[in-house]
């Protein structure tokens, strides 16, 4: 397994982007009219909700619905794009329906190189107030068109329905993620076990990351419940290996390359796998506790993360994502998929988890 | 029509009970285990929902699913509350997201006789942060429930999907709708026309109250998009009225009724359709732009009730509701219904129009 001879991926996602990009905007063009029979203040909402969508990247979501359906029905990926369009759509919206709601509570400025939401919005409408009422409804909106985009998919109705529901289910896991994200600051001790940690991986971001998608993309094929379970267990274990290597990048990635500055996981005190290791880093429990507070100042935080590095905290999570990235492949190479689909579900997961940003 | 003679829909209303209540509990208990492996701190966030919809009073919305599916099906009332029962706890749970949500958006306290959910969430963690951030994922968590419900209804799938695309489009609406009432405050005049008024009540209110249940009922059971369409003009109109009694009730109504203080809409500058009526009302300008700010002392609001009241703008809104109860009546006095179920939504009709509380 490597990294480097991603052809097969490259050519895929060049495809998928073909159809999707066109697509979602004008699919998103056809929301103008409703939005607008409500007056011209909903369209800085309409516009959040589209504006974020447009500027999303890698389309990840949407590549592993087409490549679900594509390996469980066997059909030519040129079909499968087709025939779950409207579920790709759907998993965008839905993506920007989630990162609106989380840049809310987080009180993030930028997303994908432009103004969250609720900045966007409190400049459109002139208060702080307007603008984090409006990101929640503006987040509520996305979530609706979401639902809307997904039963357009052309695909037997029966088909349909199962995967309504399993897109229903990682909503439902996703958002108890979020709730474990926000509620870990209760902890008294500053960290926990790996196990904890994992489980908020895989509810916030395996879920809808890697697992959702797949089943979903397999359940419009119409596939069987044997197949859906062996793809929840590999999307479970290649989603966490996906947001340890998240973890890795928010500490000790090149900022050039994530556009995200380095330190900043460390300085928000964010519950990743890194953090849960700082008690055993070698630093004071004080600073442990400031980190955790996000209280830490620049020096403090560069401590901690040679502390991190040094004491081989880091190389653990680095072993732990090749663990992951193992179990999951003995459960992806028996898919009874064909091999080019196979294939490039390889190189997904290895794109997923062995990346520089 | 009369308001007296109720004896149908109270019979109706107390089987709808019957099977409804038991099923809401039951089906909500269900939600534990997965929110309980999540860790516990999630059971708040799990019981301020579950709590909310258990609190939920006349279950409307539930009832007008079960009647669009029996009319426009001709199934006898036991057929069709046990076909749509899905549809009916996706109802209950779709009001306490987006009650959960607007409640936070108004910072109101309390909610069917106990605390809204953000003011539930801050006591159970401390803080108002967590309350407010726990309170939107709570809205989001009640979303994912809603829509795993709907998907559990018993009938064919292809009327499953056209039902869950009228499910979807209602929530888009009702979404729209919370976004003009909450930018009303944008206006530099403090009130608009009529049109203005209803079109938020349309999206805002007759969305999910009436028009949207019907459709869905119906769609469930079938029905032609010819049939769709009467229903949802019906449900337009009688959506509208019901919110123009909301209205009158919020400012005329008796509090020990109502279990809401009379002037409390006045108070909040809400827009309803009294404000609406208020520059005419021959009160000063200023004290006019002083209640649409919500800055009015108690001998003011008073002062405005009165002149409501001596100016014909409480008569002329009565008026209303009687013109559109009557447009109502004379699209469902023609659905292709059987005279049961026909008899049962003019009972409905009077029921959401002519109330006290």
């Amino acid at each position: 397994m490597s990294g480097t001879s991603a052809s097969g991926i490259e050519a895929f996602q060049a495809q998928l982007r073909a159809t999707l990009e066109p697509a979602l905007v004008s699919w998103l063009a056809r929301t103008r009219a409703d939005a607008s029979q409500g007056g011209e203040h909903l369209e800085a909402i309409r516009a959040a909700v589209v504006s974020l969508v447009e500027r999303g990247g890698k389309r990840v979501r949407a590549a592993l619905v087409a490549l679900g359906y594509s390996g469980s029905s066997g059909a030519p990926l040129d079909d499968a794009l087709e025939a779950t369009l409207g579920a790709q759509i759907a998993m965008e919206l839905l993506q920007a329906y989630l990162l609106i709601h989380d840049d809310w509570i987080d009180q993030d400025d930028v997303r994908r190189g432009g103004p969250t939401a609720h900045v966007a919005l409190a400049a459109a409408y002139g208060t702080k107030a307007l603008g984090d009422a409006c990101a929640v409804l503006a987040g509520d909106y996305a979530s609706s068109l979401a639902q809307r985009a997904f039963l357009e998919c052309h695909v037997p109705p029966e088909r349909l329905v199962v995967a309504a529901r399993a897109f229903a289910k990682m909503q439902e896991r996703v958002v108890l993620g979020q709730g474990m994200d926000v509620l870990a600051v209760l902890r008294q001790e500053p960290l926990g076990e790996r196990a904890a940690v994992e489980a908020v991986h895989e509810y916030k971001t395996a879920s809808y990351t890697v697992t959702g998608p797949l089943v979903v993309g397999a359940a419009l094929a119409g596939a069987e419940d044997s197949l859906l379970e062996q793809l929840s267990a590999f999307g479970r274990l290649a989603g966490i290996a996906f947001q340890l290597r998240d973890d890795l990048l928010g500490t000790f990635g090149d900022a050039a390359v994530t556009g995200k500055e380095a330190l900043s996981d460390l300085r928000h005190g964010k519950r990743t796998a890194l953090l849960a290791e700082l008690p055993q880093s070698g630093i004071s429990k004080e600073l442990c506790m400031r980190i955790v507070r996000g209280e830490a100042n620049d020096q403090e935080l560069a401590t901690a993360r040679r502390a991190l590095e040094t004491s081989g905290a880091k190389d653990r999570v680095e072993a732990r994502i090749q663990v992951l990235v193992k179990e999951a492949w003995n459960i992806g190479r028996e898919l009874p998929w064909n091999g080019t689909s196979r294939d490039l579900l390889r190189e997904v997961l290895v794109s997923l988890t062995d990346r520089t940003r």
